[in-house]
C-alpha cells in the first residue's frame, strides 16, 4: 500500500484551515476579552508557550505569613489562554499561613506534597466548616467563591500544588482587602463590626490609609 | 503582632499579575467578540464604569404605545461587560403597551414598582399561554427567546425594572421586525398569514418599503 | 385564504415534542443537579411558578444591621431555574448596612429605589476599592465573587433590588462565616491576623463556639 | 513485544471508571434538567441510541403551508442528549413555506438537498433583513433566537436538513404563538396593532379562542 | 389607528444601542480570541456573510482515500462565527474512507444524503465500538473528543452532510497526527506499541520525518 | 457593640435558602446528568467528600508500559461533582510510558514532582508536534482532545500529578480504541492504514477480536 504523498496533502491543507483553533496562547500586550486574551499568531506560538518552570523553585516564605504563593496563570503560563485550567505552588514554612481568601474566578484542588497542612473552608448556606488535617498526597477540593486557608500543621515545611478551574481563577485575600487599601476606617467598622481599634492596628501594619 | 509591610507587598505584587480579571469594563471603541467587547485597560477603569444614572428618569411615553424602554446594557453601562447581567426600565403610561417581542439572548425577570401591569408570554412548546395581572412588588419570570408582552392594566402609570441574564439580551419587537423595514410585502403575507390590506397598513404607518 | 385546522395541527403536533423545553421550572422535592433542581413535569406548570409576591412587602429590619435581604432565587421562584437570572429585596433602616459579603455563584446589579446608598466593592487584583453614592434610579454593578455592601447614607429608609446573574447566586457574609460558626478562634486569628478579643467578642455575639 | 494481557487490563479497569461519561444517552422516562434529561445507564446504550432513521422519508406536505418539519432532537435520537447538536429534515412543496418563527434555544445552518429555498432572517439590533435565493447546495445560518422563514423559490419540491447548536432548540411559530390559543384578541390586537378583523380571522382559522 | 412614525422610531432607535449583538460575524482578518474571531462592524455585514456556496460541489476523491472533506466552519463561513455550529461535506468515492480521526471541539451529527456508509466511534470508558451501517436518511452522531471513521459500504459513491456543535470543531485525523509529521519514530513506537517497519512505512507514504 | 443573636440569626435563616448550592457532592448512586451526578442531599454531606488519599500511594507499574494513572474524578472525589475540576497522579517507572492518548472531556496541566518525563502533544490544524524534556517542578499544559503521551525520560522513576479542567475528562488510550475491542481488523485496517500482521499482533497482544 503506497500512498501518493501530493494528494494527501491536498486533503490535508483543504482542511487545514478549518482546524485552526486547538488553544488560543494569550498575546499578552494584545487587548483582553472576557473570555481571556487575544490568540498569539499559530505561527509564532512554540513548545515553551506552554512550558514554564517558574514552580521549580520554591517561593520565599521569610515574611510575616511565613509563606508563598506562585502562580502559573494565563499572564505566567500563555498556553492556558482560554482552557479553563491553571496552577500555584505554595511553599509554607513552619508556622506559615496562607490567609483567608477567595478565589472569584474558580474551584481549587490542593495536593500535597510534602509536610502536612491543614485547610478549610466555610460554606455560604449555612456557615458551615469543613476542615481536615491533610498529609502528603492527600487532595482537598475548595468549591469556587468560598473562604478558605491553609495552615502549616506540621514541624517541617510543607509544600502543595493547587490547581484550578480557570486559567485566572483570581485571589482576594481578606486581610488585604479590608486593610491594605483606602477604605475609609468608618466603612470597614460598620461593614465588619470590627472595632476601631482593630481596623486601625491592622490598617497601620498592612499599609492601609483611611 | 507587627507585619512587615515589604515583605506582604512583596506577596502581593507577586500575585497581582495573575488576579486581573476581575472584571472586563467594556472598551466601546475596541473590537467586539462572541462574549463581549474587549476590555479597558485595568489603569483606567473607575467605579463611574460600574454605575449607571440613567435609569432616574422616566423615559419618554408621549408615543403611540404610550411606553418608553429605556436600557442599561453593556453599551450604557460598560462594566456589566463579559458578566451576563443588565437592566432596563420600562415605562408604561396609561394605556401604555409594550408589544409582543422577544430577547434572542436573554431570559428577563420584572419587578413592578409602580402600578400595575398585565404581562405574559407563549411557551414555543404547545403555545401555551402564561398571564398574569402584577401589582405593585410582584416580579414575573420571561424565559430566553419567547415572545412577550407588558400592557399597562391600571388607571396610573406603571414603572417597573428589569434585568437580564446577558448584558446584550437583545431586543426583537415583532412589529418592527414584521413592517419597518423592506422585508417584501409578498413574502410577510406568505410567512405570516396576514392579509396584504393588514401588511400594507402597518408597513406605511411604521415606515416599512416593498 | 381558509386553512384546513386539522392539518395544521398535525403540523404542530408533530413537532411539539421536540420543542419542550422552553423552561424547567424547579421541581423542589426532586433531585439537585450541578445546574438546577430537576424539571416539573411541563403538564403541572402554571404561570405561578412565573411569579413570586414576595418581594413586595418590606423585610423586618429591627435587628443590629437594620437591614433586610429578601431573596427571590430558584427556591422562591421555581420559575428561575436553569436560567441564569435571580432577584432579591434590600431593605436598609437608617442606619441600616448589608454587611461586607460576597455572592460565589454570581454577578449583581443593583438599583435605588427609594432613599440613598452608600455602596463599594473590592477588586482582588489590586485591593482596590470602587466606592459610590447612590441616589434614587441609579444602579450599580458588583463583579461576582468580589467582596461588597451596602450602607443606607441618608436619613430615610431605603429601599433597592437588586438582581444576579445566577438563579442561585449564593451569598456568604463575612462576619457570620468568620465567626458564626466552631471554626477554632486560634484558626481565625492566625488566618485573619485578628486579635483574640476581637475574634472571642464576636463569636459571642454571633453564637459561635470554639 | 508481547504485553501481559492482564496487567494492561488492570490498568484499563482501575481507570474505566473515571472516564464515563462520554456522553449521555437521554432516558426520556426519567427527570428532565436544566441541560438535559437524566442519563440512560451505560449497561443499555447500545448504538441505536446513536442513530435515527426518521429523517429517510418526507415528511408529509399535503397541509395548508405545504411543508412538513421532521424533527431529530433529544427526544427523537436520545444519543444527542447533552452534546449540543440536532437535526430536522425540511420538505417543502411547490409553493410550500414554513411560516415566519424562531429558536429560542440555538442557532440553525439549512443546506439545500434538492430545489431552491428563498430563506431569510431579521435582525433585533436594526430590523434589517437579510434575504437570499438558495440553490441546491448552498448553505445559510440563521443566528439563535431571530425571526426566520424559508420559502419554496422554484417550480418543484424542496428538500433541506437543517442542524442546530442545541439538542432541544424549541420552535416557535409566530401564527400559531398569536392566534393557536387562548390569548385574548383584545390583548393580541394591543400587542400586535394587528386588526380586530384580522385576528379574529386568524384565531378561527388556527383554533384559537377568545 | 395610525402610529406616528417618528415617535416610534425615537423608542427604535432609543434601544437600538443595546440589542447590538444578535451574531458577531467573523472578521478573519482581526485578532482571534478563545472564543471566536473578534466581529464585524456591523454597517459591513452582508447576507453574504451568513450563506456558503462552497457544499454545493463534491470535493476531488481522486487520492489514496478515495474521500473529500469540504468544511463550512468559521473560516469559511464567517457568520457562524461564536455561534456553536458549522457543517462540513462528505464525499466517499467508492471504496473511499475517511480515516480514524477525532474532532477535539465539537460533537458530530451526520446524514447520508446519498449512497451508503458503515460509520462506527469507539467509547473511552470501556473501548466499546458503537458501529452501523448507514443507509439514505440515517443519521448518527459521533460525541466530542471520540474516535470516529465513515467508509463508503456501497458499491456507489456516497454523500453526506456532517454538523458540528462548534463554529471551530478541528480535526484531527490519527495517521496524520502520528506518521505526517517530525515526531521521531522510537516515539510513536514507544507510545503506540506499533512496530519500527511499520512506523517507518506510514511516515515515508505519509512525508513524515524522524 | 453587642448583637441580639436571635435577630441575625432571623436574617441567617431567612436568606440560606437561597444560598443553597455552594456545591453539588456526586451522589455516585443516584442519576447521572449532562453536566454531572445529582447532589447528595446538603445534610449528609461531610469534609470527606471533598477530600481523597488515594493519590498518596504511587500505582502498580509493574505492567507492560511500567506506569500507573491513579485518577481523582468525580468518582472518586465526590466533591469535584460540577466544579470543572480533577486530579490524577502518574507513576512512570524507568522506561515507563503513558501511551499515546487523548482526553475528549478537557485539558490537561502536568507537574513532574521527582524524575524527568519527555512529554508532547500533536495539534490537530497542522499535525505539529509540540515535545519537551520536563524536569522536576516542570509543568506542561495539553490542550483538550489533542493527542499526547509521557515517556519517564530518566534513570529513575518519575512522579507527576495532573490536573483537568473537567470533573470527568475521560481517558481514551489509542491502543486500546484501536485494538482492545471487536472492531474487526479490516475496519481497522482501513480506517488505520496499518498493515494487517500488525494489527492482528496487537489485537492478541491486547485482547481484541475480529
Amino acid at each position: 500500500m503506497i500512498l501518493p504523498i501530493f494528494l494527501i496533502f491536498s486533503l490535508l491543507s483543504s482542511t487545514s484551515n478549518a482546524a485552526v483553533q486547538d488553544f488560543c496562547v494569550a498575546d499578552l500586550k494584545g487587548p483582553d476579552t472576557p473570555t481571556g486574551y487575544v490568540c498569539k499568531k499559530p505561527a509564532v506560538v512554540t513548545v515553551d508557550d506552554f512550558v514554564f518552570s517558574g514552580l521549580g523553585a520554591g517561593g520565599n516564605t521569610s515574611n510575616i505569613i511565613k509563606a508563598a504563593v506562585t502562580p502559573a496563570f494565563a499572564e505566567q503560563l500563555a498556553g492556558v489562554n482560554g482552557l479553563g485550567i491553571s496552577m500555584a505552588r505554595l511553599d509554607l514554612a513552619v508556622d506559615g499561613v496562607v490567609p483567608m481568601h477567595t478565589h472569584p474566578g474558580g474551584s481549587e484542588v490542593l495536593i500535597v506534597v510534602s509536610g502536612s497542612i491543614c485547610a478549610g473552608f466555610i460554606s455560604s448556606s449555612a456557615n458551615k466548616v469543613y476542615l481536615k488535617s491533610l498529609k502528603k498526597g492527600d487532595i482537598m477540593v475548595f468549591p469556587q467563591g468560598l473562604l478558605h486557608f491553609q495552615i502549616n500543621a506540621g514541624k517541617t515545611p510543607a509544600l502543595a500544588f493547587v490547581s484550578f478551574s480557570s486559567e485566572r481563577p483570581g485571589l482576594q485575600i481578606l486581610d488585604f482587602a479590608l486593610f491594605a487599601n483606602d477604605l475609609p476606617s468608618e466603612i470597614v467598622e460598620k461593614t465588619t463590626f470590627l472595632d476601631d481599634a482593630q481596623v486601625k492596628k491592622l490598617k497601620g501594619v498592612l499599609g492601609g490609609t483611611g
